[in-house]
């Protein structure tokens, strides 16, 4: 009964355009497939935009969020998950999501990367940042798979549910 | 866009057979308003039956698990969140939840309520301890409801919802 | 090598008269011992209170702080875990402390109570609320101990430490 | 009152021999600093060789441990947290660590430097990954310090705090 949970990891405020672009888009493609789509919630960033893709596309959105009340969550959020455990809501993040795809880069995310790959789950990185693929492939280069595309990545998105169903 | 979340609270392998059929009626009653049930998503007792009769009305049901892995799991939950942080994942459920309903009693039960209780939102007791009754009254009394059964439960949870929305 | 460290938990601002200055006798009495006081770390209430105890017997104060930055810690606190994760950290509390003392009665106090109870920790309650202990009572009988003076506290740690050591 | 918190953070069982001497040393260096070590409290690698250094110096050991029991504690840990919160703990490891230390390098490290950078906190590597100088410097320049001994460590930790006391 348990449905697939898709997490899209990626930086708030920060976030540049391109990234924006591919979050929107790997929500859009989340919700096409029946998935459901899980970001931080909050009303930015790439978790906005993601969400925002999803709901295009009709998608149910999870947002789990790092604080305890209704403040600064996306309305795009279906479900708001509101921890009130700040940061460590970040692992929460990971532990719920079958795939982690990582798109764009900052320090929330590369925490959610790293604590993705000690958690056995594989994650899929999207972004401009050489720099990240040459350390996350470092750390464990059997779960870090780099892709150039909204759609790459949801391609390898299903090869991975595949093998997990068998 | 954020859907309404109503938390059934209550004891897992220790539940009584009147608790379990009072969380069976809560589940299918949430599930007919058009509310996503949430639950602390163990395959036991309160939290089991709640989303079976949920489920049994074609509800969504979440369910907040305390470990970081799929075991365990209620196979009436659809959305799975794995917190991976024990029982302090019992202020997540009641955060979360718009209005919080405690369906029998047990240490489990006795800390949601009295965390809900902290965090400023309504609790719903339905059961047969005249003691927690009296405890909880006395902690907050402007904040706990005292019920005979799921159909009034509803009906305090829809003027409690009639409410927040003015 | 591991110390032993005793949990004194108690309302923060709406703490009475009474509850203070059993806190400030049970901290120094707990410090008298060579044991380490935990408290909720913030500088109001019996938490304040408890560590001010401690602190003029020389004792090592550990507070496990809700929040992420040092903003309202109390000035008796030698160790501050700051944990940023809200009233989830109760649950650390009760798991990090051998025996746990209630002193005084408030919601958090009612979650730390409950949430000892549920991992099995003995329980002492100092309070004047005949409510708690009829409810905490019917929840666990046989963890749940009632006193009348910081110093009958402390003789009901040192039997239950006596009794984990053999 | 507050006593100054330096946290060691590396890899469990993973650890290498070299990082295993260093954190020995920077326990023992953190210790005759008169400085609280912070570590995760495990029996294992990182953790337990730096709690070992300083217990080595007569030094206070603080482990932030993710098990909700006692079960495979350094015996080097004179004051256990026993979280129950798994790898969400990693982000009270950083806030509550004036200054992070990471020795060595694994996916749960660099979770913890991601965090501790998050949260705005000096970050200082000692380790023979070029992968993480590229990646952290290019994440947060002006946070992460790379040192080639425990003892630049320590200097640079020195000067961290001087100037956090102006």
């Amino acid at each position: 009964m348990k449905k697939t949970i898709i997490g899209v990891m990626g930086p708030g405020s920060n976030a540049k355009e391109p990234d924006l672009n591919n979050a929107y888009q790997l929500g859009k493609l989340i919700a096409e497939q029946g998935w459901i789509l899980l970001t931080g919630g909050r009303k930015a960033g790439v978790m906005d935009a993601a969400s925002q893709g999803a709901k295009s596309a009709n998608g149910l959105t999870l947002g789990i969020l790092p604080g305890e009340d209704k403040t600064g969550i996306s309305d795009a959020i279906d479900i708001a998950i509101l921890t009130g455990i700040g940061s460590a809501r970040n692992n929460i993040n990971v532990l719920t999501s079958d795939v982690v795809i990582a798109c764009g880069m900052g320090t929330g995310t590369a925490s959610e990367i790293a604590l993705a790959l000690k958690a056995g789950k594989p994650v899929i990185l999207l972004n401009d940042s050489p720099e990240s693929y040459q350390f996350f492939n470092s750390l464990s280069p059997e779960k870090v798979i780099i892709v150039q595309s909204p759609e790459e990545a949801i391609a390898r998105v299903m090869e991975i549910l595949a093998r997990q169903d068998c």
